[in-house]
Parts: C-alpha cells; sequence; structure tokens
C-alpha cells in the first residue's frame, strides 16, 4: 500500500516514522513548509513536494495529518477518484472526505505529540472508521502495525473522545503550567512538583479518578479555599479558574 | 527519638508506615477513630488511643497529620511543654504552633496521598521549617531516612507550593473526573484516555508544560472550540471551565 502523508506537523512526524519503523510504504510526503517537509521526508527515506500538482495521485493511500481547513483547501485542487483517504482529526466528521473520494475514512491516534519526544506508538489507541467494510479492514490491518490498541470508532464517539481528550491532556498541561508560574514567582524549581504529578497519573491509572480526589476542595476546608482565592488577586483568571474547579469538586462529592 | 503520630488519615497512614519502614520510634497513634487508629497503630507497631489525656507526653517529637481545626483544639488540652511538634500542612504559618510549644515547626511532604496506593516516599519532596537551626536539624536528620529530596521552605513558599499543588493534582485529578464521565456518557472505557494522561505527565517531566502545549485552544482553531462548547450545553460548569481554560491558554501563547 503506498502512501502519501500530508503534513508536517507533530502528528505527521510521529505516525510517519511509526509507519516507517513497520516498513509501510511511504511513498511522499505533502507540505507547505520546504524546511519541515524536506527534514521529515529525510528521516521517512521518501520524496517530498510542496506543490499541489506533483502530489502522487498513483498511491493507495491519502493520510491527511493537516488542519480541517487545509484538507478542503488542498484536496479541492487534487484530482483523487478512488484512492483511500483519511484525515487524522478528533473532531471531523468522515462525510466531509466524501466530496473528494468515494473511499474515505479516519485514522485517529489518541495521544499528545510533539516533535521533540518520540512516542511508544503500540500503546496509543488508534481509532477508525470508514465508509465500507473493504476500507476498514484495510485501515486496521495498517493501524495494527503500529499499535497493539485499534478500535472502531464512529465519528460521534470520536468527537467526544477528543473533547474529553482536551480534558485530560490540553487542560492539564495548562494546569501544570499555571503551577510552574506561581512557582516561577517564588524562585521555587518546578521540579518540585514533577514527583507530585507523575503519582497523580499514576493514581489514575489503577483507581477511578472520583475515588482518590484529594485536596482542600473535597474536604471543604473553607479557610484554605479562601486563603488561595486571596494569594490569586494578581491573577484574576486563575482565580476564576480555582473558584469554579473547586466549588465543582465540591458539588460532585457532596451532592 | 520518640514519635507520637496525630491523624489516622491518608497522610498519617502513608507518612507512618514510611517512617516505622526505616525504624522510627513511633510510640503511639492518637485519633478520633478507634477504627482507623487500631488499624494504624497495629500496622505501625505501636500503641493507640483517642484519649487526650493518654497522649504520651514523654515523647520528643509529636506529628501533627491532623486538620487545622483539629490542631488547635487538641493542643489546646495537652499539656506539651518543649517537646518537638510539626504539622504536616502546606497552608498553615509554623507560628501557629508557637501557642504550645517552644519547640515547632513544619513537616510537609510534597505529594498527594491515598489509603488504597502505596507511595515511594524516597522521591517525595519534605519542605521543612523549625523555629530553631537545632530544631531544623533534628526535622532534616529523620526526613532524610525516608526521602532523597529535603528542602527547607519557609511558610511563604511553602504556602505557594501548596497552591501549585492543587493546580497541578488536585485540580488536574477532577480533570479526569470530567473527562471518565464525557467518555461514560458515550459508553466508552476510560481505559482509552490512559496512555494520553501518562504520556501527558511523562512529557512535562522532561520539558517545560508552556512548550508542549497542544490541541485546538493553544492552535487557535474556533470551529473546533464553538463544537466542543456547544457538545458540553447539558454541563454549564464544565463549559463555562471550557471557555475559560480554552481563553487563557490561548492569551498565554498569542501575547
Amino acid at each position: 500500500m503506498r502512501i502519501v502523508l500530508f503534513g508536517t506537523g507533530n502528528l505527521a512526524t510521529r505516525l510517519g516514522i511509526a509507519l516507517r519503523a513497520q516498513n509501510a510504504e511511504i511513498v511522499q510526503v505533502f507540505g507547505r513548509s520546504k524546511e519541515a517537509g524536506l527534514l521529515l521526508s529525510g528521516m521517512l527515506g521518501c520524496a517530498f513536494t510542496s506543490l499541489k500538482s506533483e502530489i502522487r495521485l498513483d498511491a493507495d493511500l491519502f493520510i491527511l495529518a493537516i488542519s480541517e481547513g487545509a484538507i478542503i483547501e488542498i484536496l479541492a485542487e487534487v484530482p483523487i477518484a478512488n484512492q483511500l483517504v483519511v484525515h487524522t482529526s478528533g473532531s471531523l466528521d468522515i462525510g466531509l472526505l466524501s466530496a473528494f473520494s468515494r473511499n474515505y475514512g479516519a485514522f485517529y491516534p489518541l495521544q499528545t505529540f510533539s516533535k521533540q519526544k518520540p512516542v511508544d506508538f503500540s500503546t496509543v489507541p488508534i481509532c477508525i472508521e470508514a465508509n465500507s467494510q473493504e476500507n476498514l479492514a484495510k485501515l486496521e490491518m495498517l493501524a495494527k502495525t503500529i499499535s497493539g490498541k485499534v478500535f472502531h470508532v464512529n465519528s460521534e464517539k470520536r468527537r467526544q473522545l477528543h473533547l474529553a481528550a482536551v480534558f485530560v491532556c490540553n487542560f492539564v498541561n495548562h494546569l501544570y503550567t499555571i503551577g510552574e508560574e506561581l512557582l516561577s514567582e517564588q524562585h521555587l524549581d518546578f521540579d518540585l512538583l514533577k514527583s507530585l504529578i507523575r503519582e497523580t497519573a499514576d493514581k489514575v491509572i489503577q483507581f477511578p479518578p472520583h475515588l482518590v480526589q484529594t485536596g482542600p476542595a473535597v474536604r471543604g476546608v473553607q479557610h484554605i479555599l479562601d486563603q488561595h482565592e486571596k494569594m490569586l488577586e494578581s491573577h484574576p483568571e486563575w482565580q476564576k479558574l480555582y473558584n469554579l474547579l473547586s466549588t465543582d469538586i465540591h458539588h460532585s462529592h457532596n451532592t
């Protein structure tokens, strides 16, 4: 199965490397950024183009690791006919791709990807969906080469997964950022929090999160909640967040 | 150094076990709950009392792993004179204890503790403070028997550490809970998110969190942000949270 990989960002990079390591035949990388594209295609040992007219139409599978806006803009000018086209988004309905090919689907790795950090793809859940059983089987075969966790997930459920992922990953990471900034204001090293961060994540691997909730909000220690809100007076946004999260924790454990 | 441990909760349990494993001489557990007290004192191989009048006044160190309200109420009736008394709270000034003894301090393990889950204390930062160099040295000696990470931290910095810990632990765990509930609404298994949760925590051990922020908010993908807020219409509190966190992420990366 000859693959053209669209995109040169975090996901394209990590997915490309994982597929290549399993000898997938990636024949071309397409992307707008020449610098990132040459770097990625170099790592994958394949060709690169930034021109839509040069996209290899003899490929069997087009993997779109690019934004929704870019998908529509680019595919509108690429005469794909029957080849299988998949997006990698948590939030897009696969129906969007029906305008561009008779064979389409989604290939959504539920993970956060950074160029800086390798990922063990074998434990990354890959959620696949396709417009036919045949296409689904093709995607399943490909997904199983890189991950032991492949799931059939329809667009509605995938959307909900993505929303939940925003809470447990993107928002969690922002709370880490707030923690780091609070420490740096008192010239304290972020390293002090790392054991706690790790334990909090480890705990939820073993126990349902609501069972292991700790802290002043769940215990209802009002004078600490007040003290903390006062300490956040110079950060009105974080103060609002503190109040909203504490109130929600307290309600969910006392109703 | 003979120790009386006040408290039978998560922290008292984990700290007692860690100290006992290093042969600390815990002579007594004091607590209100007989059931929890007998269980803990049994594990520690020491006596238990729930009566203030029976607290062993011949001990050298009183470790208060109890709430602030309980500290004041209990110590007011226990005739401690010169023995070293330490609380284990992130948010209390050590000065509070000066009313009860001439020797006092804080012994604050920066970690989340559950009775369900053992903790490797050797990597838990222990923040100590005392009213004299001599007392600080005693606490340091004790702390170093159970942890390789012992820090001198004053009350102001400890308060800030505790506030940051609420963000990166208690609030993070609540976001895990929201993620779990969103999945269960679509009959999806929380296990699907565990690889992502682990990677998000692992990443921040290696890289500053603001450098590895991902997701629709930092990328400014408005149509996904809108879609997500719409999906949260039946959860107005989470919708507010979504909006507040996304706005804060966007601002902190685009100003």
